[in-house]
């Protein structure tokens, strides 16, 4: 069957057969989009040569809805993966990709989606070299949930671990906060036409290896706050340093459309998931020159010192609000908002 | 949250929060049952030294049911990619994994699926270095869907590709056909009871080392028939080759009750998966000797080499049934048996 053909029809529990149907799929779809010498093999996985200290991450994608504005679960697929990757201090190099298809979700939706896989990992710089594609029954899905796993070389700088946070380290965020989390919020809220609240989703890669080229390990940390957002991470440090972490929401940047957004909804913007952000832990003696060096990009433009980590022993994250006040910013316990990522 | 707690609960929506639940569950199950040095950095991926070829495979895991006769769907979660890598010619070492659980799996289900894996990892000689856990909401996923990717070092002598087949090459297989797929399917259908089938699920990586320890480039291609059986890869090997490839029935291992059940519900056991088998197809040269190291083996007990690749040029498959007539074993278009594995 032809590509156009394949475009008008929908995905069925035999295209997960491992028969002919799915052989078309594959042929048809999948290694005419990614066409490299890994995949061309069609083995049941790939052959690498490495030879040197590496990073491997896996993450499933289960968003809801599968397209959104800004991307769509396949870029944040690639994203999700190539950042956790590079928050290790690593260059992601290759990806594996496996999809769990609902049956009944249409071709074209399915194409439209591996060809945004690829165009996201040729700007991550990635190579998708495995995969795998399973379908369900109706109703034992969700559209498409898919997962990625991510191998890179660690950048023969980077020395970042938890056990490395000092006191005194300053908190620098690369940019404005809970954009991902709010343009899914509004979409399934119904309240996208009113904003135009945009997923940060994109990779952090390049800023992340510019970081290390310039000041290798004077970076203590690395995390990307998704899921559990900002106050997630901060939370994490602060308990597993068991010092008090003080951020300043007059230094938090965070769009005014957002700021709305999170307030319609009773949402609170540092619990809400980013998918093209990052949080570095750094010497306090380089933090004006990584914001500077951050903001040269476009993707680090809004880049900002938010805080510090205390000399104060107490697993507690601290806010000192506009208005002056202080607040602990308590962990998030269950959920607060789905299928985010 | 203490374990016993946990395991009077459900998997609710905030385990995949990334807020405290998802820490508490990941803390008393998934650190406390893994425990290894790459895991307990609590990141968001693991750093490995690697200075070798490896191979890579990914696959996620729907069978349904989640737990049948002879392994549950962690068990197969690490069979099934422990021994993809092991189909490439590798030694597996390290496997992610990644869940995504359906809300109301009850916390024994879960507790007892990570316990298998971990056993099964344990068996298989590989470790969980670095994981993922999302829940969907009811209705949305199907219990668990389990997606691992391993990564192993391809061995020194391996040599395994399909442009390494050639004519005269003998096909071997190590053990009964169909043992998995039927394994489920008298479950599903309510005939477990009237039969003792269990699943083959089991990790082959032991096996395949032998083989390549004692014959190297003389194994030309190894294949494991899960989704698509038997007749898939044969399948496979005659259209990538081109060339006629003929199998012998009286030569197929196949158990009297599998061979009942199947007939039972009009399936034909060369299609039926299996998850403890595999077929090697090497030099006519070693053929005996290949078969005898393999019945030294439990797991190979049964091996038997069940046919050859031709010279006639046509990608077919060829049968040579007991009764001496020959048919041709089509290649399965659409699905037979959905959510096998």
């Amino acid at each position: 069957m032809s590509e156009s053909k394949l475009e008008r029809s929908t995905i069925n529990l035999g295209h997960g057969s491992g028969g002919t149907m799915t052989r078309e799929l594959l042929d048809e779809v999948i290694f005419k989009t990614f066409n490299n010498p890994y995949l061309n093999t069609k083995h049941d996985g790939a052959i690498l040569e490495i030879n040197s200290k590496i990073a491997v991450s896996t993450d499933s994608f289960v968003v809801n809805p599968i397209f959104f504005k800004g991307a769509n679960i396949g870029e944040l697929a690639v994203h999700g993966t190539v950042n956790d990757v590079a928050m290790c201090g690593a260059i992601p190099q290759y990806l594996s990709l496996a999809f769990i298809v609902e049956e009944g979700l249409s071709m074209d939706d399915f194409i439209k989606i591996v060809r945004s896989i690829k165009l996201a990992a040729n700007d991550s710089g990635v190579q998708v070299i495995t995969g795998d594609t399973k379908v369900v029954e109706r109703g034992k899905g969700d559209k498409i949930f898919i997962n990625t796993t991510g191998i890179g070389k660690v950048h023969p700088k980077a020395n970042i671990s938890m056990d490395r946070v000092k006191v005194g380290d300053k908190i620098i965020v690369s940019g404005p906060i809970a954009q991902h989390g709010m343009a899914i919020m509004t979409q399934r809220e119904g309240l996208e036409f009113e904003s135009d609240i945009i997923s940060d989703s994109t990779n952090l890669n390049y800023l992340v290896k510019d970081l290390l080229d310039g000041f290798g390990e004077q970076i203590h940390l690395l995390r990307d706050p998704t899921r559990g957002g900002v106050s997630g991470v901060l939370t994490e440090i602060a308990m597993d340093t068991n010092k008090e972490v003080h951020i300043y929401e007059k230094d938090i940047p965070l769009e005014k459309q957002v700021a709305a957004a999170c307030e319609i909804l009773g949402l609170d913007p540092l619990y809400v998931a980013n998918e093209g952000l990052f949080i570095a832990i750094v010497d306090p003696e380089i933090e004006q020159h990584v914001v500077t060096l951050l903001r040269k990009s476009d993707k680090g433009r809004q880049a900002r010192c938010i805080g510090e980590v205390s000399s104060k022993e107490s697993p507690k994250v601290v806010l000192h609000s506009l208005i002056g006040g202080k607040r602990i910013v308590s962990p998030l316990i269950g959920e607060q908002l789905p299928r985010i990522c």
